[in-house]
């Protein structure tokens, strides 16, 4: 009768009294709400029962406990079940107000979930596939953390990672990566269950999915099982044993369901996928369903007797604030808190006993858990040179690797580029990378293969929890094929690093395909992200620096292929590194200016591996028509943007003929361009050259930006 | 001998010689390009030779004939083996000439294959995966042709697409999309090869990649055979049964080969998949090759013997721009030409024979052929009303059904939200949409399920031979499922059109995951797609038509869930049609102004369904503050920032202030706009409420707007 004992006996009535009151739950708050998306719920209302009262391990007043099952819910849209199954199983954070206000400007039960761990929900989810892939990445995290810190009698880390996944999350191409690489690590920490009800919003599945998904997990190294819902028992069975199984596979069940379950006309059709049922609909599901007997003591007999006066008490309802009470489940959901507590406390105990007997171990572990950056590392970062001329993703590598030295929770990968993204964790000297393998999860780099997309959702599931620090990388170009996962980290503020080289059409030979020219602007526009494109060895120490000091959401790094200068210094400033950083951390500053100048007759501004492009033609202007100069780097434009105008106008003198230097395109927008501004940009796509011509083809040479220059002054 | 007999002795010889031939180009041209992809030219040499010699049908004189077969080499790093193939078998973009040029500013041997349908390329390849998806999208056109046009006895269109794969691909989820699809829809005109050399950029494949592909594709319906490149013969049997094979399933040659073959250290090794294989190893390959005696021949028996001298050879042809000929090859590949021809000569004859027995269907096949738009459907387009308040999603709709009338070359779909995009064609009234189905390529609309990726690209693969008319529609927020795809339609000129509904924080309670909040501007950034934002019922056919005439490249037509007012014609401007659609095409234009204005004080500016908005605030600001206004609509930026400046001005006259509405991201890039701007715009994530609310929320009602106004004046 708990939710960790072995020999178990399910309570059917009361299980399908609660998978009803569940049900009428989602029929209720989506009727409210006037959208969302009944299907799901209704078709795996038993399920949500069996997991939360009878397969996870979790605490729900300490919703983040680190040895806590996880449950995702990759289908997203079925939300009301989620938000139904926290509130019933007695999270703070859900209470049946809560659910009334189901879609609701400020409310904690939005159309989609919302990563809230305070409030047990692990991950956003809605765009399809994701939830998987997060999973994935939770599952590598538990077996890290468990190779890393179990012992003998000491098992600390055993959690197991489901996910529920419909036909849309089938169908998405993430899903395929992330299974194929979580058959390859061989995480059998992880349970997807697939709910197969063979309907999506466009029809049944016969009208575009026909595939056999059990013989496509088969053929990705997964253990597959197969259950209707129908029969309960065997369905628990199955949960329960591929839960417990642990030999080298991760495990599928291809549950059998019924979308729109309970209803009458929109049972097992399209339309119940995602919009509300109806009156009629909910009526008729009352009237059958085990929860009648609610209705018949609040509102007489007869009242739920007539179809007429239900539907008119219905509408009253939907007039109400709190959605229909029903104790007899909460009561029944929440039998198993006595117990789970007894679980969670037995855990914090023997971490305790842990901190006795691998005191060392249980260090390291604090400071997994409890991030603080090294002093040591951040005085490193501050004051890290590199000096001679590399390629900004050379220096990457290896201000990487000197985070590296210091957080032993950083781990990441790239997708089949390491040799080229130089984002990966090695020794000096150190020939072959140590990749994360199955039964290798001391290592730090995960081969993701030729699988951004996945990759970019797996490294979010690895940051879900806090506690590791993923980064992950590809060629800028390819940021594309990840942006989902990208976006999805900028709306969790996921403290996730994107590590992306190649960054313009300074690429070259490999081409048009290769070079990105809209990436930087796409990239810039996405809220809650900051895109660095550092230029010099201290830019990009920088800007890793500000990424594990903000720790509220993500940062990309964007570096080139081909060498900067050892820019040092800027000639103009402060040698205070300090003083350097804070004025980076605004976004943007001064990297030359002509001795003595206050009000620069023109102001020439770069990002990246543009900035020696600037430097040198404000030093031609300088000389020739005997300006005064200011060049002003902007490693991060969207810190710049929030910067204090004071600050702004400092390094843009209003008034004054601003020069915009940047590989990338600025097309369209510059149409709301200050007429002062001389932009020199990109606004078709590259070319196969070497990187030199291709620069050259594209008028980014001193002498052609001079010209650009005399003509517009 | 012919690449369209039954009975083939195939030369070996020859072939062997002839396959040193193209390992040999391979080395040299991308020796002489200092970078480049050996490694799949070296393993596939032999397999490209029976392609172009044996198994394709196709006319070098005539490139883009419509029933040629087709090879896409969807593992588009491997360029130097198609060109070298194109040049041997004769295509006259290639000469050698071209081939030295690998790599170089201008030339049509770039890093990566670039769509070029005059010289044999059928497609731009080098994002992995995306190939394999246009080679499905040809598929579907050949389906499409064949059961629409071919007649007993006139079995005008039965081509075959080849598309040739590596372990990258497979590994890319938009591969797995696109051959689930391909299943499902039993493409059995479709045939891929997998080069299985288990190697890949950073790696063997066991490091990250060990899935049974076989058992993968045979889950999704696929028939599968296996071969081995050292077994030329065996490899050539099922090549020529797989071409032949019509049993209502696409087929896949999973074909071991071995990366780098004939080289020295480097054979089999993830060294060679990427970079020059090196001077030394080039000796090493000439030593132990078939051409060995050209060496000799050229340049003495001896010097061919030695190492050093062979490679201060080799020093020296790096230096000329012309890489080693080899008539005997050539001849070789070409000995065929002759009865191609027949073949090609055969099939005009019976086209021509067809003209005369099926009149009316070579009608409409000549309209497919040789587009022109229908007069009376560019009438319709440029007087199109809808009058009364819709979303623009159902204007699409509707006019997307007007087109269809006319043009029955326009197919498409929707990645499962068909009945929400509005993106489907059908009869009125009809209710369930005719969906394209195995042996059901009559119909129109494609079921893409939840597949946004191949999607994109097989819609790209549809308009590649530009006979058929392709759109495919999603929600904008997935737009970045498709991105990659999108960017190559742009890249290629493709004329595709893609239909992208629920177009900001309106879509309301479906939340932040289901709002596209910087996606707007994302897309406005890529070079060479126009993205149109209706804001009523002609600006939505205006989109439509303009994407009809233009016919250089694809367009996006975003539009609302919500309903935006019937504002039929603008107030101040002509009524005249053909006058209001000149100046759309300049991307913007004057919506309503002050009666009688010539230098308003205010300009108010909107784009989509913030239009409306505009114009109620700037009647606000007229009547209340006795100002002179101008409400200027932008259905497309980008045409407007190429429009003439003189126009631009006229819209947007200098010194007065302008405000900017769009529910759309701005950020950071406004750091470099016009401080006259004043801008409202969201640069946050959404909320899930009803769209009104939202709109509320993030200050989209004409007194925050007015207030706005107020504050900046």
């Amino acid at each position: 009768m708990t939710n960790t004992g072995t020999n178990i006996d399910i309570n059917m009535p009361k299980l399908k009294r609660c998978a009803d009151y569940i049900r009428y739950l989602s029929l209720e708050c989506i009727e409210k709400a006037k959208s969302g998306h009944p299907g799901l719920p209704l078709g795996c209302a038993e399920l949500g029962i069996l997991l939360y009262r009878y397969i996870l391990r979790y605490n729900p007043k300490d919703p983040k406990w680190v040895n806590r099952d996880r449950f995702i819910l990759s289908a997203g849209h079925g939300s009301m079940l989620l938000y139904s199954l926290l509130y019933l199983a007695g999270y703070n954070g859900f209470s049946l107000e809560n659910l009334g206000a189901f879609r609701q400007l400020g409310s904690n039960t939005p159309g989609h979930p919302e990563y809230s761990l305070d409030e047990g929900v692990e991950t956003t989810t809605g765009p399809l596939g994701q939830g998987f892939a997060n999973a994935v990445g939770c599952a590598v995290e538990g077996k890290i953390l468990a190779q890393r810190f179990n012992e003998e009698n000491f098992e600390l880390f055993d959690y197991t990672v489901f996910a529920l996944m419909g036909d849309g999350c089938h169908m998405e191409g993430i899903s395929y990566e992330a299974g194929s690489l979580a058959g390859h690590l061989g995480l059998d920490n992880l349970v997807a269950i697939y709910d197969a009800n063979d309907v999506s919003i466009d029809g049944h599945m016969n009208i575009t999915f026909t595939e056999d998904v059990g013989k496509r997990y088969g053929a990705m190294g997964w253990h597959v099982e197969h259950a209707d819902i129908g029969n309960i028992p065997d369905v628990f069975a199955k949960l329960k044993k591929l839960k417990d199984m642990r030999q080298g596979k991760p495990k599928i069940l291809i549950l059998k369901t019924v979308i729109g379950e309970g209803l009458n006309k929109k049972r097992n059709t399209p339309d119940i996928h995602g919009a509300p049922a109806g009156i009629d609909e909910i009526v008729f599901f009352i009237r059958h369903s085990e929860i009648r007997d609610i209705f018949e003591k609040k509102y007489g007999k007869e009242a739920a007797e007539e179809e007429n006066r239900l539907s008119n008490i219905m509408e009253a309802r939907l007039r109400e604030k709190k959605p229909l009470d029903d104790s007899e489940s909460a009561a029944f959901m929440r039998e198993i808190l006595d117990e789970s507590r007894q679980v969670y406390d037995k855990w914090k105990q023997k971490l305790e006993a842990y901190k006795e007997k691998h005191a060392e171990k249980h260090d390291v572990l604090t400071k997994y858990l409890e991030f603080t950056l090294p002093e040591k590392l951040q005085t490193k970062l501050l004051n890290y040179e590199h000096g001679k001329p590399d390629a900004t993703r050379g220096i990457s590598g290896r201000v990487l690797n000197l985070c590296a030295g210091y957080l032993p929770q950083l781990v990441g990968g790239v997708a089949d580029l390491a040799g080229s993204t130089k984002a990966n964790i090695k020794e000096p000297g150190e020939k072959e990378i140590p990749y994360i393998q199955r039964d290798m999860f001391f290592n730090r780099n995960i081969a993701f293969g030729v699988r951004e997309h996945a990759m970019g959702a797996i490294g979010n599931g690895l940051a879900l929890n806090n506690v590791m620090i993923p980064f992950t990388s590809t060629f800028f170009t390819f940021f594309d094929y990840m942006k989902p996962a990208v976006r999805l980290a900028a709306l969790m503020k996921l403290n996730h690093l994107f590590i992306y080289s190649h960054d313009s059409i300074y690429v070259g030979e490999d081409g048009p395909t290769h070079q990105p020219i809209e990436h930087l602007n796409a990239l810039r526009v996405i809220p809650g992200i900051y895109a660095f494109r550092p230029a010099n060895d201290f830019e990009t120490a920088f800007s890793y620096l500000y990424f594990l000091q903000h720790r509220n959401g993500p940062a990309a790094i964007i570096t080139s292929r081909q060498k900067v200068p050892g820019t040092g210094y800027p000639t103009s400033n402060s040698t205070d590194r300090q003083e350097l950083y804070n004025q980076f951390k605004k976004g943007a500053y001064v990297f030359y200016e002509t001795a003595g100048t206050n009000e620069p007759d023109i102001i020439l501004s770069a990002s990246g591996s543009e900035l020696p492009l600037a430097l040198e033609t404000a030093k031609l202007v300088e000389e020739k028509d005997n300006k005064q100069v200011r060049v002003v780097s902007i490693p991060c434009m969207e810190l710049f943007s929030k910067a204090d105008e004071g600050y702004r106008e400092q390094l843009f003198t209003p008034g004054k003929p601003l020069v915009l230097i940047e590989a990338a395109s600025h097309r369209s927008v510059n149409l709301f361009y200050d007429p002062r501004i001389i932009l020199v940009d990109i606004e078709s796509f590259g070319v196969s050259a070497p990187g030199k011509t291709a620069g050259e083809h594209f008028g980014f040479t001193v002498d052609k930006v001079y010209q650009r220059i005399k003509e517009a002054l």
